[in-house]
């Protein structure tokens, strides 16, 4: 494992599995001491003053990449955006090479979002003890910042994890969000981890995940407390995974019908950015149990409180 | 309305028309405030410190982005740059919930160029109160800062606006800059103004407008006191809507011969970038009366001045 | 030359040619202050602050456009990068008048890639006396700062440089890299200069730049101090200005073997990103005498001395 150090410190964020209870409410706990007590507002901090962050995307995301630089910002960093996946950087240089030259560049901390299931894995292994990686997302394996953003958003409205029944619902199988949640929800102990989707659409033996599943949504969603619903990526429509146009909204879509089965003020989570009428009604999206924009702001407080920890783990580690 | 507060003060700036002539005045009186007295080097502050902005360019412009980047820098923001047209941002994300993300992700100001005109009004209905926008250039419709910089500009070397003929040259009818130009003109009583263009480039009952209508560059510029030239953008040639190649410099050129029929000492203003021997003669573009580099050092002060009103103005509404 | 004042000052880095040796070690000198006494790191300081450093890169470059952001920002500047390959920028405006535009801006400072040899000293020409520029790459003449943190990086491990017999391998013809190692090297009296390459990759009477020519690598390696590889421009090799595939490798690749011929701990730099298998053999790039990376980092702190030098110089002289 290259994300804890031998004394168990988190070193690198590259999955959520394998950590400690611990490891999650430490994060949590720092994220929400990024708020100011009053208005909610993110704090301006110099948490990681003269240090560079490296946003190294290899895969397009503005979205994503925005959270981890005003995170980064907010706590006082520079940042350097690497947009690889349209720049002539890499000259065929390798994953490695690109990463150490950065290193040598004096960057202490890589936020590296990756088309290559194991790619961040693959760059930890390779890197100097004194910087840190945090996965943005890694092909279909992991995207730990998303999950311990869901989990602060659920904690923040739910408190308690043992009392919750959960569903996930969406495209399981290719989805990096869907396997970080369901690692993040084990390890805090929620009480029920349900997924909902079709057949095509969830991992073979995905049972062993300890999860309930079901491929008929009235049936899933009864008496839940959060629903977690996944964006569904309209591009694999055309491929023929999914069923096409309103046939996924009919079966799979959240709205005002289907909703009514999960218990009364069921929390709504979803990653964004939204497909308004193709997994989720758009009322329903705007409602005040929809915690979707919220969701975003948790997330910057989440990153804040990663970088933080890792860059202060580093800086304990090179002693 | 969604530009001025109850009490009539700037909350967002949409557009020119409809504001007050204290309006216009109490911000270019800022952006001089924002000059060093002797060098007139433009000043650092910490107006924006902890604020961030978000550029959100739905359309391409380096140029326009780069001059509110270093204004907001020069105030001591933080700069979100989300270039739209190149991105995968939206993902077929409506532009309210684009706006409103970016609002959860803690931006408070946001600069907005969108090739739909009415695009930011639009957003303004839609967005928190405590967020500010501005409009850098919507469709055809209005690009106010240009026109601010460009009354800024006039001022400082002319002086008194009711004693100013104004002819604006070009493409009126395409202009968003044209159209800002006119109102912030009539706004600050300037003594009159007149727009020269070819029938096909001229909005139609453009006179509606309280302009005096030229259709012969020689006629129109008899006696003015200040040149408003207008971009030529050249791919409206390849559509017919121009006369091809030089006809349209030999017909609506400012030429040295074009030039000459204006007062003495005329003012030469023009938004840049210029097309040398398009719509302008290259050595009337780099002579003393065309203040044109001159504009753009006033751009970046009238865009800090925007924005420190705005946010100031943002700040007293949510107490 | 737009390069040095009448009192010899360095006013814009645009080529070595020309610049005395204490030009060279002051900037070297300067670079090694920027550098923690025990850890390597280099600092942090203010001596651009309130500045704006424009990155105006005509040709991409993410690794040679993000070392001068990264050393801007070290220096505490404002950094506005300007990737006019990809934008509409110019929208056919004129090299002057973009420089000329950003000038206006408030930039004080341009690094400028530019695919035409000369651009930068044509832009020099234009500018004013108080803003500076810097030469990041022009087409195939001239990349100063390339050089100067090679020299950094063998005085560093080197001392010497009289004592010194020096080969430079590759593509010498278009190299802009090598034409400025090979100025440097002679202003700061090398023992010796040699040049490797195939006939048809160097340029004609090469000779007559002081260098000793050897189409042989094995004949040029022997007895050499320190071994200055070029990067592999692959597409050259599809143009048939190559030998395809194995062949160049096999002919002028830097391995074990014809490692050996060279000195006892000859000092390996390659200016980076290497092409292993192409031009060097990949477990010589990862030998403890290839000082690659360390290139890297020297290159950052080399651009701060040349900056840092460069605003100081431009602001004396304005008084």
């Amino acid at each position: 494992m290259h994300q804890l150090s031998k004394d168990g410190k988190l070193k690198n964020l590259l999955t959520i599995e394998g950590l400690k209870k611990e490891h999650i409410i430490e994060i949590l706990d720092k994220a929400e001491g990024f708020f100011t007590p009053d208005s909610g507002e993110i704090i301006q901090t110099n948490h990681l003053q003269n240090k560079t962050v490296a946003n190294l995307f290899f895969e397009p995301s503005t979205r994503t990449r925005s959270t981890f630089e005003l995170a980064a910002k907010k706590l006082g960093a520079s940042v350097l955006n690497l947009d690889i996946s349209h720049s002539s950087t890499s000259k065929g240089e390798s994953l490695r090479d690109t990463v150490r030259n950065l290193q040598a560049m004096q960057c202490q901390l890589f936020v590296i979002r990756h088309h290559t299931s194991g790619a961040c894995h693959f760059i930890a292994e390779q890197i100097d003890p004194k910087v840190a990686i945090i996965n943005a997302g890694d092909g279909c394996h992991a995207h730990p910042t998303q999950a311990l953003l869901d989990m602060f958003t659920i904690r923040k409205h739910r408190q308690d994890f043992q009392k919750l029944s959960v569903a996930i619902v969406g495209d399981i199988l290719h989805s990096r969000v869907a396997r970080s949640q369901i690692h993040a929800l084990h390890i805090l102990r929620a009480g029920e981890i349900r997924v909902i989707g079709p057949k095509t659409l969830l991992p073979a033996q995905v049972e062993k995940l300890g999860v309930h599943v079901f491929h008929d949504l009235h049936q899933g969603l009864k008496g839940v407390d959060v629903i977690m619903m996944l964006r569904l990526q309209t591009e694999r429509m055309q491929k023929g995974l999914l069923p096409q146009g309103n046939a996924y909204y009919r079966q799979y879509g959240l709205t005002t019908e289907t909703l009514s089965l999960a218990n009364p003020n069921a929390l709504i989570i979803h990653p964004g950015p939204i497909n308004r009428g193709v997994e989720i009604q758009s009322e329903i999206a705007d409602s005040p149990n929809a915690v979707i924009l919220d969701q975003v702001t948790n997330g910057i407080a989440v990153r804040m409180a990663v970088m933080s920890l890792l860059m202060n783990n580093a800086n304990k580690g090179s002693l």
